[in-house]
């Protein structure tokens, strides 16, 4: 089960772009499992709330559809949770405060995303590389056993934290946002994979999610779809969105400050061939 | 010269109070040599841009003045910046987006904070306890050829940054916002201190920084500044607010899901009675 | 396959003791793939030079064996290479040099260990919970050219390390030195596994892993896996040795001035009851 | 007052070579206070016992005297305690075990400062960029209340530490490894300097110490100063000795698999020039 993390296409006067990112969706549709909107591909944390509520309002994605949240305060969390879920969002993706990390207790914790969960079906969000904070897997079984928070998408890349879930927290839903090593999240009980690559890739990534699921493996197919995961994982959005330009999709430009192109789109360029080559392109 | 890094009281409903802050500011004026609003310690992340907004409309603080400005968009911080300079901010203190560090070259921080200097003058905000980044010294160095980027808040505690700034960038200046390296940090070549610990008790720290501009130090004082700024740093705004409220100042509480109370303040409790005792306190 | 890194037991004035090495090499022979000696759990870096070849001298352990290196110069290693080389160690495993670890290029990693490829087959050895360094892929990929590299054993846990190897080593002989990730490194190529815990349930390990390359898990069994291992992790060998120890195995204690015991026994002492009940241990 | 950290000459075949040593200290003894032998910068940690015993015996040095113990265990320790103790070594300079880090409580490193303060006076070394650990200044301060543990060597860089000493361990005297920080840890209580640089120009960094102790900065020579340590710090000894060779002075190259020569070269060949110039150099 392959989900996107969509990108958000932003205008070279760095304005959001909400006709071409439903221009995108439209293609991703039939190659995928859903969506997530305003993830950290989709660059939610450069936006207004004003923003972010024009671009769910300008765009309808089929089911089921996650929303990313990522505030520090549950104030400010809560007032884009109840746009969303006033938008149709289906589950919102929340990614823990982390500016004051040295002062969230496991109470905090709780507060935060059991406040959020009064307003719909919560799933929690572990992505140190954008956060640069531990989400202590003892907090996530703890979360875990609210009603409404349902699921996790784990970008770490750490398959320990995916066994602790599965003996730990056996009803939490586990997808994975670690595109590099999906063979490694099928064995160790995710059940999907949320993903930026997603955007680029889907059909590929679906193949060997689906193959470590049944206990195969096409080491060819694996080491294709980790050397571009690898290789989106360093060059991040601004690669993918220069990637997804060159294959004439809707993804406009990343928004400033960050740059417009990549320091390694020479190595993005070749696999791109080799990727159309092989027709896993999207 | 001593400025402290002024809190952002909330009332229990988690609404900033202007009123409040106005109050603090006028029981600080007469000890402090300026203000800063907004910043991290002012748990301006917290904020929604109308909340920012209202803040800055609703209090009046004797020069000069600084306002925090810290987003993942140059488009975001030049919505903060231009509704800060319109209620007369002389200085926007910028700390560097941080979600997206890896893809941010030297040109993309030259990019934004030349973006806000269009709109004032800008002081660089470094502070990795918070940030989780690294803000490389030659970055900062070249940022300060720039005609209104004229002064650097350095909270990292690092003297060798701080001897870079001097050797390298002899023009910029630069305060530092560690309240544990005092001491250091004028003997660095720091003209003043901007500090989380100045809502609290700026006579001290004003005394231990001119004692070492001047050469001089005096132990007791010395280890007294050091154990007040540790304690606080170990506890955040958390503890700093529990403190002022214990002296009945109008801190209010920290923004949910900050907790209102800290584990530290029996720690607290004892120290605040011994620079009571001293009369060190605001 | 799985290989235990077998602890060195120390008697209580810190005397190495091969006589009870040999015991427990001899209790572990049945249920066991090969043996290390002398590498991290064998608290090899305590040793001085004689003490290492007296331990070599004294025992006997059916092959595979490796014998661990961890020296700080190319001088020091091959010295301890050859002392093993000379008591018939088949393989050494082979940590980088780290203590200078920024001035290591990748020239300076060939040198090491195509200098110790000199004197017999060389596995790489990657454990940063103990070195504190990174050991690029790319420096790997490299040294796995050379005919008498021929294996590594990788205890990062990290997944995308072990697809990298897969992609652009795929002659290289993988075994995982991560208990806690056993099912993610079968998907992702591991021949086998080294570890702590191969010390105390060995089947256990053996069975959750050959499930895994089977494409079947039990998650029950594969939680109980996961437990353990954290524990032992967590606790490291002072609490392996406390918990072997517990069960009449010859461990010894560790070498001042680690402890003799580990504030996790509790935990340990719950788990090695499960452990025994279902017919695991040793 | 600023002591040279030694490095240690070995020649083109890998050996310690005490001749150049020796003329390198004699070289030195005019323009320092003191001599650390065997420290980090002296790349103890590649040598042998042997080599170890050979080098402290052929050598004499005009005291004070520190020679350096950076063992894992407190037996390997105490051999080597013990034989420098016999060559007259005044203080021993000893680094925590660290391999180990996660085991190792306030108990652990209390045992084996006090095992090696049984065989002459220690002082504790603090060097985080080498040993990758904590080394927790509440720790320190414990140790500081043995009457044989008189002295540390910082060289983390970090003020707030020698605040904490100051506060804390009154009696602790204090030297700092730091050099592109002298200027405040003199501001912070430290009574001398034990230094890499001080092998290349001690007089300068003397000059720039006194200075800063008697309250006074000497702008341009501080910047001096702090430019050579930054550049040493990056480089490391591979530089050091590099610089130290090309002044005609009997360093030797670093032991293998550490390089002969470094990318920095170009940047120590200008700044040599200019120190020669101004006369500083040895």
């Amino acid at each position: 089960m392959i989900v996107p993390a969509l990108i958000t296409p932003f205008d070279t006067a760095g304005r959001p772009d909400a006709g071409a990112l439903q221009a995108l969706i439209d293609r991703l549709a039939p190659q995928v499992d859903g969506f997530l909107l305003l993830g950290s591909t989709g660059e939610a944390v450069t936006l207004a709330p004003d923003e972010r509520a024009a671009l769910l309002a300008g765009v309808r994605a089929p089911g089921p559809v996650w929303v990313g949240i990522g505030d520090e305060s549950l104030a400010l969390a809560r007032r884009h949770a109840e746009a969303a879920v006033a938008q149709g969002a289906e589950r919102l993706l929340a990614m823990p405060p982390r500016f004051f990390d040295r002062a969230l207790d496991p109470r905090a914790f709780q507060v935060y995303f059991e406040g959020l969960a009064e307003l719909g079906e919560v799933w929690l969000y572990h992505v140190p590389v954008f956060t640069k904070m531990s989400f202590p897997v003892e907090v996530v079984v703890e979360l875990a056993r609210h009603p409404r928070i349902n699921g996790i998408k784990d970008s770490s890349g750490e398959m320990a934290r995916l066994e602790h879930y599965r003996r730990f927290a056996p009803g939490l839903r586990v997808f994975t946002g670690s595109g590099t090593t999906l063979p490694a999240a099928a064995a160790s009980g995710a059940e999907g994979a949320i993903l930026a690559v997603g955007n680029l890739a889907p059909r590929l990534f679906a193949r060997v999610f689906s193959d470590a699921r049944a206990g195969r493996a096409d080491a060819r197919l694996a080491g294709l779809a980790y050397e571009t995961a690898a290789l989106v994982g360093r060059g991040g959005v601004v690669l993918l969105k220069q990637m997804l330009r060159h294959l004439g999709l809707p993804a406009g430009v990343p928004r400033a400050p960050l740059p417009e192109t990549s320091p390694l789109w020479p190595e993005a360029e070749a696999l791109l061939a080799r990727l159309q080559e092989e027709g896993w392109l999207l």
